[in-house]
Parts: C-alpha cells; structure tokens; sequence
C-alpha cells in the first residue's frame, strides 16, 4: 500500500475512526484502524465489536493494499503535522512498519495483519428510509439526557427508536428513560420507515453519531433490523448492535389527566433553580417548587448548610400546589427547552409531572416528583 | 453585620479567597471565609494554615460586625447571581445565620463564630521592597514548571528566592529544580531587598500568587522573614509560610564550560519534539538528538510501537554529538523561550546540558541527558 492524502482530510478520517476504539484494549488488534487504499480510495475502518465506523476519502493511491495500525497514535501523528502538509503512507511489507511521511518527519509505526482485523458480518436490513441530519439530531440530543446509566437496566441503557402512533398519525419516535425521568421526541415518519422494528441504540452509538450530523444539510441513510442499525453519509458509514431486550411500555408513565397548567421562561426558570440549589448538600438535591396564583417560588431547605428562596413571576392559575423534584433532573429537562416557554402539568405533589416546550407535542418529558 | 456591595466586586474578592480554602478540610471553620465589616470596608479572610489570603474592598456598611460562612458556597451562590445585582449581607445573630439577599433571591447560610477562626499571627518582616507584577510574574512563572513534587525532597517543593550575584552585580533570583532540570530567573534587585533573607516560596504560594500579578501596573509590596513571606496589593494581602528547610547548594549544577552551541527557532523544536515522541512509550519518553554540521535530526526508537525521525534546521557548528532527553523536559524548557532563539550549549552526551533564550542571561536552564 501506498498513498498520499492531504493532512486535513487524513485527520478528519482518522479522527472520526479513532473515537471508536476503547483506550483500554485486551485484544490488540481493537485498538488498531484498518487502512484498506484501492482505486482512488482510502477507507479507515475501527470497531469496538459492538460499533464499526467506516470512513471513505479519496487519496492518491499508488499502491493498492491494506493494513493495521495504531488509531490513537495514527491520530496523534496526524493532529500534530502542520496544517495543509501532504502526508504520505506506504507500508513495508518486509518490516511489517508503516511509514509515514509529511514534510521532514518520518514515522515508521508497527502493524497488525489485516487479516486478523474483525470486520463486522454485514446483515440484511428489513427497513431502508433516509432521514436528515437536523432531525436525526433533533431526535437524540433531545432524548440522550435520559438515557440510564444504571447496568442492570441494560434495556434502558440507550434510546428507543421506532414507529409509533402520533396525535396526527405515525411517526418516528425516540424515547429515553431512567425510571426518574422520561424523554419522548417525535419527528415525521420518513418514507420507507413504517415497517421498521424498534431498536434500542446505545449510549455510545447515540454519542458517536452525533458526529455524522453536524452537517445541515447532510441526508443519513438509515438502515434498521432486529439486531443492528446503520447510519451513513457518503463518507462514512456508521454501524452498530442495537441492545438486545425489550423497552418497557413507556406510554403508561407518560400522564395525560395532569391540569395544573405553569407556563415559564425555561432560562429563568433553569438559572433560578441552580441559584437555589447551591445550598443543598450534594446527594439529595431537592427542589420545592411552590404554586400560587401567578407566582412560584422555589426554595431549598438544607439544615446543615442553610436555606434558599427565590419567587418568579409565572403564568399559573390553578389552586396551590408544593412539588418537590430533583434539581438535577429540573436543570436538565428545562434545558431541552430551546426556543418557547416551558410549560409544566402537575397533577399532585406524588404524581409524575410533565412539561413540553410551549404547545409543542413532539417533544415531551416526564419528571417523578420527590418528597420535600 | 450588615452590607451592601456589588455582585461584581463581591465575586473578585470572594473569588480569590475560596480558591485557598482546601476542598477536603476536617477543620469545619477552614472551609469558611471570615467576613468583616467596618467602616466602608468590607474583608474577606482565607486560609489553609499555611497560605492566608485578606481581599479587602469598599462597601456599604450598615451595621459593622464579622461572621464566617463557607467560602465555596458563597462564591457559588454570589457567581450565578445575574450581573450588575446589588448584593446584601446581614447576619442574623439570633440565628446563627448569613442572609445572602439580591433581587428576588434570599439565601440563608449557616455560620461559624468568627472567634473560631484561625488569624494567622503578625510576623517581623526584616525585608520590605517593592517589585512591579510582570517582573515577580517572569521570576516565578519561568521557574514553577521545575519545582518537585516528591513529597520526600520537601526542600525542593518550591521556588527558592533569594539575592544572588550576578554577572553584572547582586539579583533577585526565583530558582526550583526537581533534580532532573533547573531553572534560575534573575531581575535587578528592588531597592530595599539587600538584606532579604532567602526563602523557599511553596507551589501552591506560588499558584495562588499569580492572580494578584495578572495586572500589569501593579506594583506588590513584598514582605519577607525567615519563616514567612507577603504580597501584597492595595486591596489584596497574601501571607505564606515558607518551606522550613535548605535550598541546595544549585550552582554547582549549573555547567559553565559548556562549549558545543546549537541555536534553534524554539518553537519549531518544540513541535517536532511533540511530533516525534508520539511513537514512544508512556514511561520513558526519550528523544535523540543527534548534531551535525547545521543539522539536527530528532528521533525517537520505541520497539513495541515505532519509531520516528524529524530533520530540523539549526545553527550549529561543532563536531558530532548524540544526546539523549526526556521529551516532557525537553518541551516543557522549549517552551518558555518567548521571543527569541533557544541556545542550547553541551559537553558530552553524559552531562547536564545548558538552555538559555538567545543570549539572554538572565534566565537559564539545566536539564540532564538520559540514556538514549
């Protein structure tokens, strides 16, 4: 194999690979990138077995073939030669090295054999459909929060894609929940996705691909079967197990009888929680939210540290109310909140509270209230 | 107590004094700033027993009076208060609480009797002098990187600085050393420092000093005994212990016929340092340079992992010469050339090896060679 690749677009494709690879390996060959060049091509492939990432970019090849060698050092090398410098990889069949080149450093890095690279089994996908990048991220940025971190819980340990049945008919829905918390975000049904069968996408893949869909204007092609999950734009094509077990029934955790309607600034709102949560001693950081005609006040009572109070002018016109929640989960769920007011509706100080963005249905939280 | 004061000016003095107090303290009132009130001044007092930090700054006193609360949560709470608020502090002696109140937000904390706390005793200072920031700045910023962290070489956890004889009469001079490599930064000597005992500064006096020479107008009033030494701003006094124990006997350290010169763009070095050390091992992180005739050649020869070689070109003008070096000391004297050339001056590949900034004396650098 020989090749020369101009440094940024070299960076870019190892980077994206590199991300994949666990820092601690207990099989060598995992903590390597497959570089395979043929034709006008170079592709940088790594795996942690569960997620492949395959990145495309065009090289100059002057010598077709294929090798292993370390992604994270293979990265460092790369991040650190001057910008726009022309870098070149041959690799010395006899000396089982790499070489690489840019300008008047040389490198010669040691290989794994590319036979001993796992490449992941290609499945067949039951559901093809393509999808934006907006939305796609929409989706999981909105819904990641709540994923669980608890490893027991494995079937909620990532976000639940599927097809579900929408107040205006069907539609793509990512759910997320702790047992605490629950995210629930809707985007229109892309054509060819109706018959797709839920997947629960891990923590790591949800993070990985928010890498794919920073570009506005990128379309994903998404490919979903019982087992594994694909993500891909023309560079680089994303794969991934999905979480083999079932998500719970989320919709009966979701309230629809709550009509104690709070409408308020999501940033104030966020920024007077935080204020009051300074004074709570770490582990149980509980809010009491405090309802009254137009007014809400927020206050933290922590006996060893002190106490804290702070009222907002709210739109409330329901009968009294105090609810206590997690200013943590508070925090976070006012945060999802981009553009409109957060609205809130309670039902009692005991039950699940849920709050969504304005009058928007397409993205709703639920929050379980704790006693203060 | 009772005082009124901008958000502002309260975060920059409250600021500077949490950031002494120790995070893990078993002594409840060390993790509290004491707070005193009187006239139209209001201080705020830290310390860990070894630093003590006083901010003092104007307020609004409504009633005179002094109390402690925990200077972490203050400075947390008065943080996320929104710019430009009024603040108000009033101290509530029936309940042993600080009333934190600005806007719509009221805090309660609980506070410690301001008897408790520990006021460092006054010392005799036998050497007063005045020294502007950027020049306590330079002395210390450029030796700190050098200060040991072997807890067992108490002596040398610290920058020593002390009056010293220069080539061109007495200095002020910081030095530190770790025993692998030394720095010693000169500056004219202040008038009034002749007589100034010398003393081992602490690394963390040493860390928390440079935020009162950030200013480059300021002019600190330096204080020193044989058992403490204070800075000190208009608004900000810091007093400090000093390392109870015998700087050694560094000149002996320091080449002086170091003959072979090579002259290299820092900058440039330090990069292709970096480059090449990506291939090494964690643990023993050694770069060769090998010299010739205007030529310098970096290479690093890691078996398990690679190996890497970069050509630089430099001014030098004797025979031959390999020399091993750690690449983080390397980097880390590369790194403190500001403007001009690093000078470096050998003897052979087993001695210390001498690095000043072009011909600059006043700031001068010892590292030793490793086995390469």
């Amino acid at each position: 194999m020989k090749i020369s690749i101009e440094r940024g677009a070299l960076l870019k494709a190892v980077g994206q690979a590199q991300s994949v690879v666990e820092r601690r390996n207990t099989i060598p060959i995992l903590a390597n990138v497959l570089i395979e060049a043929d034709g006008g091509t170079v592709s940088f492939r790594a795996t942690d077995l569960d997620i492949e990432v395959v990145d495309r970019t065009p090289a100059v090849v002057d010598r077709a073939g294929a090798t292993t060698v370390s992604a994270v050092m293979l990265h460092e090398i790369v991040r650190k030669l001057p910008d726009g410098a022309l870098v070149n990889l041959s690799e010395d069949a006899a000396s089982g090295r790499l070489t690489v080149m840019a300008g008047r450093s040389v490198f010669s890095l040691a290989t794994l054999p590319k036979e001993d690279f796992p490449v992941m089994a290609s499945s067949e996908y039951s559901s093809n459909f393509s999808a934006s990048a907006p939305m796609l991220r929409r989706l999981f940025d909105k819904a990641k929060f709540a994923i669980s971190t608890e490893e027991t819980r494995y079937y909620l340990n990532g976000v639940y894609m599927h097809v579900a049945q929408g107040d205006e008919g069907p539609v793509l829905r990512c759910v997320a929940t702790d047992g605490h918390r629950l995210a629930r975000i809707d985007a229109p049904l892309p054509e060819g996705a109706a018959g797709m069968p839920g997947v629960i996408v891990p923590r790591k893949t949800v993070n990985e691909l928010r890498k794919l869909l920073d570009d506005d204007e990128a379309q994903i092609a998404v490919s979903v079967s019982e087992t594994k999950v694909r993500f891909a734009t023309p560079q680089i094509t994303m794969t991934s197990k999905v979480i083999d077990g079932t998500f719970p029934d989320y919709s009966r955790v979701i309230p629809v009888g709550n009509t104690r309607r709070l409408e308020v600034d999501a940033q104030e709102f966020a920024k007077a929680v935080d204020r009051v949560a300074t004074v709570s001693s770490e582990r149980s950081r509980a809010v009491k939210l405090s309802l009254d005609e137009d007014r809400l006040v927020l206050s933290v009572n922590a006996p060893d540290s002190g106490a804290a109070e702070e009222e907002l002018a709210v739109a409330y016109g329901d009968e009294r109310l105090e609810i206590g929640f997690n200013a943590k989960y508070l925090l976070e769920i006012a945060s999802q909140v981009d553009r409109e007011n957060a609205v809130f509706l309670f039902n009692s100080s005991g039950d699940p509270t849920l709050m969504r963005e304005g009058s928007d249905m397409s993205a709703v939280y639920v929050v379980m209230p704790m006693r203060v």
